[in-house]
């Protein structure tokens, strides 16, 4: 974020209406499997968005529903849309909402940040190797500590579920618990405090573990900066979702630090809205343009709020 | 259930640790790439315990976590484990906990149980077509709804996380809410009644819309019975993890019916335990000698607390 002086974060959300024909024409011409060249054509406008806009956002967040739909062939789309990333030096987040019990979730956290053992005997790193992964806190510490031991062992991070960004999060995690009259978000907001407590990084001061607040809930967010203000928050909701910059400066810290603020649609599919009367073959433009504008617009609310260290 | 005379179900959550030597031997001999060999034996493994039980129980639970840890070759395992519980008509029950905001969970409604949009403008059927999902509770109503699209619309089940197995369950699950003075699980379970409420089949009267409460805690799982009766229950934490025959008959109702035993490692890797003095090479035998112990074992509680159909 200091590097390129920005906490923005795009989302690889990519469904397949959101492909300009011409790719979608060149996987079908390509691959005689029609799930293999949807996956193609996914994997080819992913490459071409993070070309047209890493020189300008520090960390790319993918949704890994979007890939599962088209199975083994979405699953090898998702691997290399992540090498991709990384071979541009960006973050990679890999939104799974994972949760298990304790056994079972040592599998995950596997599978997305530690090692494999494989059938020869030998042990591989991880087949996604992500810098970080979303999880779901439903089943308490046990369903997480494999993730936090991952966290320790190979330099990773989590974002976990805390209030989420739509509009029927509240039906629980708003609800007020009869201990201490907090909510349930709070009280999971709390653990996670708890559950990073042993992974502070020395440079900045913030865990490995982080926590999802989502754009749409300024009041809860400020809520929960205050509850955990070691947590780096990872904020949906904006743009599409129609939360505006002024609401997501709240899960801000005073160091100007502190939240990553996500939008997918409102980049990738740019070229769609009427706002930038793109065509198809325009669609990079389109989403730089937009990258562009939620950076300043980010940066503007910063500025205005006196928490912008950029 | 009724064509087999019990409630139990296998869990084909293969590690790679359960599989013989000579099945990895042979993966390794078959496939360059370790990854690709490791879910082959996963997948040769899984084949060999259903064609060895299938004539005994109703329905397979697969947890993708023991999968997805290959990658698009574990993928691969998983569809075709799916593809042969199926060949064997028996009901394949695919444990993966999904859960995200209402536009994501289509995605994944339809990776799992509905139909995909292709980029040929085609639409397919689901590449995994499970019968059934576990799904996650937290983000309220919407993150469910397109779950429930899948059930109505094409004759799929799924099981919400109402009391999960694991130690740390107690910790949000359990925890009073100061509304009604019900816990975080109750609330659940409630819901889980009104998002069935409209998907009761007319043949038993239960609902597509299922519920997860472990067997490891039978005081929890006779509330969860009163509160949600047209639920289905799925059962973990029989056998491995400790619960015994007579704490899972809380999950039935009177008609006998209401819930699914499973059981994973206590059946699959029997080989590996002294009591069955099964070497490598006899892992069938001892599944099934496990399997069947594990029938009767359950039909015995049902029968001893009158609840026994069979």
């Amino acid at each position: 974020m200091d590097k390129l002086q920005n906490p923005c974060c795009i989302g690889l959300d990519t469904r397949i209406s959101f492909v300009p024909s011409f790719i979608k024409q060149q996987a079908v011409e390509k691959e005689d499997n029609v799930f293999e060249a949807t996956a193609e054509a996914i994997l080819e406008f992913n490459r071409k968005i993070v070309d047209a806009t890493y020189d300008l956002v520090p960390c790319y967040k993918i949704n890994s529903a979007f890939y599962e739909l088209y199975g083994k062939h979405g699953i090898k789309a998702l691997k290399k849309t992540v090498e991709h990333v990384k071979k541009r030096d960006r973050i990679v987040i890999l939104d799974v909402k994972r949760n298990d019990i304790g056994s079972t979730a040592e599998a995950y956290a596997n599978a997305y940040l530690g090692r494999v053992e494989l059938c020869d005997g030998t042990k591989a790193s991880s087949y996604f190797d992500a810098d970080a992964i979303t999880v779901n806190p439903y089943l308490g510490t046990d369903g997480i500590k494999p993730f936090l031991d991952a966290c320790g062992n190979f330099g990773k991070g989590i974002f976990v579920l805390v209030k989420t960004s739509n509009p029927s999060s509240h039906e629980f995690q708003d609800v007020k618990m009869d201990n201490d009259s907090s909510t349930l978000f709070q009280m999971v907001a709390r653990k996670v405090d708890e559950w990073g407590a042993e992974l502070i990084g020395t440079e900045y001061g913030y865990s490995s573990v982080g926590m999802v607040v989502g754009a749409t809930y300024p009041e809860q967010a400020k809520v929960c900066r205050k509850l955990v203000p070691r947590a780096v928050v990872l904020v949906p909701g904006y743009g599409a979702q129609g939360a505006k910059a002024k609401d997501v400066v709240h899960n801000f810290n005073e160091d100007g630090l502190g939240a990553i603020i996500h939008s997918a649609r409102g980049v990738i599919a740019a070229y769609r809205s009427e706002k930038y009367e793109a065509g198809e073959d325009r669609f990079e433009e389109a989403a730089r343009q937009a990258a562009l504008e939620m950076i300043d617009d980010i940066i503007s609310a910063l500025k205005a709020s006196g928490k912008c260290r950029w």
